[in-house]
C-alpha cells in the first residue's frame, strides 16, 4: 500500500478480559490482531470502549483517515455523543469499517437508518465467502473465495439498505447465505460492512481476512476536498422577473 | 390506479395558519390539495402537527399503506415517540413519500442516515424537472420534463445515500441541478423523494406533479408478506462435528 | 393480478423432443408448464424456436407486454435478425423475463453487455433461494426461501453488471452461492433474471417459483408513455451570446 | 498519482485533419492534449483510427491498464474485430474511460447494451457540472462544479443503464440536465463515461477536466488477481444421494 492512511482500530475489548476462549484466541485483545494484519504505512491507533471518550477523542478522529470497529456484548454502552462524534465524522469524509457483530453497533444502524438486524447461529459451521465482484479493489489479490473452516453463522435476511456495491456473499454449511462485503457512501465517507470475525475463532489471523481488510482501509481513504456548501445560495445566473 | 391502496397524508399545517400568501394559496392547507390530487380507490386520512399524537396514532399507521409528509418549518416539534412508530412502521412495509421541505424531517434523516442538507434560494425561479428513467412506474404518463414557472431552488450536493433508482432531475434557471426525484428501500418499505412543493407556489394543483405523486403511491404500496424472521436460526442442514 | 398484461413465452423447445426424461416432466413442453403458472388475465401467447421468425413476428412482439425467455442447447440457432427485434422492443419499453440457461442467450448478453458466463453442475443437488430484497414485489407473497429438493446448481462468479436491485440469493448443497434474482433495467425496458428451471427437473410447476415468475410478469409490465426523443434540440432558454 | 499505470489514449483524429478551427485547438490532435493532462508516472501510448488495427494491436491492449476512447464522426470505420479485442479486455479488467461523443462508439455500446441515445446542441452555451457523490475519488481536489463557458450540450434522456455510481451532473444554459460523470463495472473491467470535450473547444486544456480524467484513470486501474474459472465445477461440499 502506497499511500499513508492513518487507521484508528476499535474494539469494545470486554469478551478478551472475561471469556478465557477468546483470551486465548486474542491474547493483546482483538484490536491488536486486527493492526498487525494492516499494510498501512500511516499512524495505527489503538483504542477501546474503556478508555476516556472510548479512546475517540475529537483529535484522535480528527487524526483518523479510516476508523475499524468491532463491537458485540456492549453496544449500549456507546455513549451517544461518542456516536454522533463518529457520524460527523464520517459524513465529511473519514472511512468506517464495520466489522461482524459491530452491524448492531450504534454507529451502524445510525449510518444506515434501518434494523441491521439478520439470523445468527453458534454451531462452528463452514463458511465459504464468494467474491462476487471480482473487479472492486477490495478483492485485489483475493482468491475466488476464503474459506473459513469455523465460524459463527449469519443469514439472510440482513436488514441493511442495499449496498452501492455488493462485493462478497457468505454461503453456510448450516444452509444460510448472506451479503458478506457491502460497500456505502454516506455524505463524504465510505463505509464497508464485513462479516467474519466472531471471538472465538482465529478469523483476523487469516491472511485473507486480513487482506480485506487492508485493501478495504484503501478504498475507505477520504478523498482531499472541502465539504460541500450548504444552505441559502446566491444565483450563478440572472433570474428572470416574473409577475 | 386499480388497487386500494389506504394514504395517509401528513402536514406540519403551521404556515397556512401564520402566512396570508400561503393561506391564499392553500386555504384548506397543503394536504387537502395533495389528497385531492391522488388516484387511489382506498381510504384517505388527513393528519397534521397540532393534533393529539399528530394524528399518527398507532390505529391510524397501522391501518396506513402509504404515507405522505410534507414539512418545514416546525420538524423539532415532532415528538420523537412518533418519528420511532414512524420508523418501525416503514421498516415493517408502510411505504413513505416525503415531500419537498420534508428533507429535513426527523423521518427523512433517520432513515437516510445523513445529515439531508442541500442548497436553497426563494428567487421565484423556473423549475424543470427531467425525466432520467422513462421506464420507471413513478413518471407512467409523464412527459419529458415537468416544468414549472416558479419554484424554490434546491441544489446540490444534496446529502443523501446513492437512491437506489434515480428517475428525476431538476434543472433552475440561477445555474443549480438537483436529484428531485429518488427512489429507496428501507427495511421492507419503499421511500420516495419528491423536490417540488414550496409553500408559497400552487405546485400541488398540478396535474403532471400531482400524477408523479400517485404513481409513486402505488409504486410505495406494501407487498403481502411476513416480516422477516431475525435472531437465533436452527439449522437446515446437518452441521459436521469439527475438532 | 389485477392488470391485463400480454405475456409471451418464448420456448427452444428442442430438448422436450429429444430427450425422454424432459419430456416426461414437460409433455407439453416447458413453455405450456410456464403458462400454466402464470395470473394473468391478458392473453398468453406460446412461441417456439421451429416457428417461422421463432414465432416472434414484429405483430407478436408488439402485441407483447412481458416476454419470458427459455433457452438452452440452441442459442446459435437464433437469428441474429430476431435478437435485434427483440432488443429494439425492450428498449421501448417490452418486459423481459430470461430463465435459468437463457443468461447465454444472445439477446441477454446483448442487453447486459458482459459475458454473462457462470459455474455449472448438474448433480441433483439441493437449492435453497433466499431473499434478500423482501419489500421487493417480485416477492410478494413468498417465504423466506425457496427449496428445491433437485436442481442444476449455478454458481458465482455471475458475470453480470451489479443489477439494479437484487432479489434473491442461492445457496447451493455443494458449496457455491449464486445471485438468482436479478433486476435491470434496460432503456425503457425492465429485465427480471431467474435461476432455477432446469429442463429434467419439474421446477416449472413449484407453486413459489410460479408466484416469482407472475409477479416479475406484473413488475415488467410497460409503462404507458412516449419514447424519449433524442438528436438534435432547440433550446428551452434564451442563450447569451459570447464572443 | 503515485502508481504507475500504463495508459492508451486513443483518438478518432479526423476532425483535426479536416477543420481549421478544430485543427487551431487542438495543433497536435486531441489525444496529444488529453495525454499531455494525464498524471501517470506510467506508459502513456497514443493511437488513432487510422494506423494499422487502429493502433490497438494485442499487444498494446495487454501493455494497457487504461484506455482512453474519444471518436464521434467515424465510429462506423471502427473495425469490428477490434471492438471485440477491447471489450474482451475490459471484461479481463481493462479500465475504460469514455469521453463525451464516445458515447456512440461500438465500444461503448456494445458493454452498455442499450442504444446510448441522448439530446445535443451545437450552441456555445455554458455548461456547469456539478458534482453530486464529493467522496468519490473521481473528484478528489475538483471544487462544488466545473463551469466551461462553452460546450456542446447534451441532454437527457441518456440511454443508458443506471450507473453503478453517478458522480456529475451538468446544468446547461439551454435548459437541459444531464448525467455527466457515470461508473459502471462489466466484468472486471471499471467504465467511466465523461461528458466533456467537443472538438471544437479547448476543454481538454481545462485543468479541472484534466483532473477528473486523471482520478478516472487512477478510479479504473486494475486489480491484480486471476480472471474468474467459468463452467463445468467439481462440488466443493459432499453432495447427499436422493432417490
Amino acid at each position: 500500500m502506497s499511500q499513508s492512511i492513518n487507521v484508528t482500530v476499535w474494539n469494545e475489548y470486554r469478551h478478551e478480559k472475561t471469556n478465557e476462549k477468546v483470551a486465548e484466541v486474542y491474547p493483546q485483545g482483538m484490536h491488536t490482531a486486527i493492526a498487525e494484519g494492516l499494510e498501512t504505512t500511516g499512524k495505527i491507533t489503538l483504542a477501546t470502549l474503556d478508555e476516556a471518550e472510548h479512546g475517540l477523542t475529537e483529535q484522535v478522529l480528527n487524526d483518523t483517515d479510516v476508523l475499524i470497529w468491532w463491537g458485540h456484548m456492549a453496544h449500549g454502552d456507546v455513549q451517544d455523543e461518542i456516536v454522533e462524534r463518529v457520524h460527523d465524522r464520517v459524513l465529511k469524509g473519514m472511512g468506517l469499517i464495520v466489522l461482524h457483530s459491530g452491524h448492531f453497533s450504534k454507529i451502524f444502524k445510525k449510518l444506515m437508518g434501518t434494523g441491521c438486524d439478520l439470523k445468527w447461529r453458534e454451531a462452528n459451521e463452514k463458511e465459504r465467502i464468494w467474491v462476487v465482484n471480482p473487479g472492486h479493489p477490495i478483492v485485489d489479490g483475493i482468491g475466488e473465495y476464503i474459506e473459513l473452516p469455523q465460524e459463527e453463522m449469519y443469514g439472510e435476511h440482513f436488514d441493511i439498505p442495499q449496498p452501492d456495491e455488493l462485493v462478497l456473499v457468505s454461503w453456510f454449511e448450516g444452509g444460510e447465505v448472506f451479503r458478506s462485503g457491502c460497500c456505502f457512501t454516506r455524505g463524504m465517507g465510505k463505509i464497508f460492512y464485513f462479516r467474519p470475525g466472531h471471538e472465538t475463532y482465529p478469523t483476523y489471523y487469516n491472511p485473507q481476512v486480513r487482506k480485506v481488510i487492508s485493501n478495504a482501509v484503501k478504498w475507505a481513504a477520504p478523498v482531499k476536498r472541502d465539504y460541500p456548501a450548504y444552505g441559502n445560495a446566491q444565483p450563478l445566473e440572472v433570474i428572470k422577473e416574473k409577475n
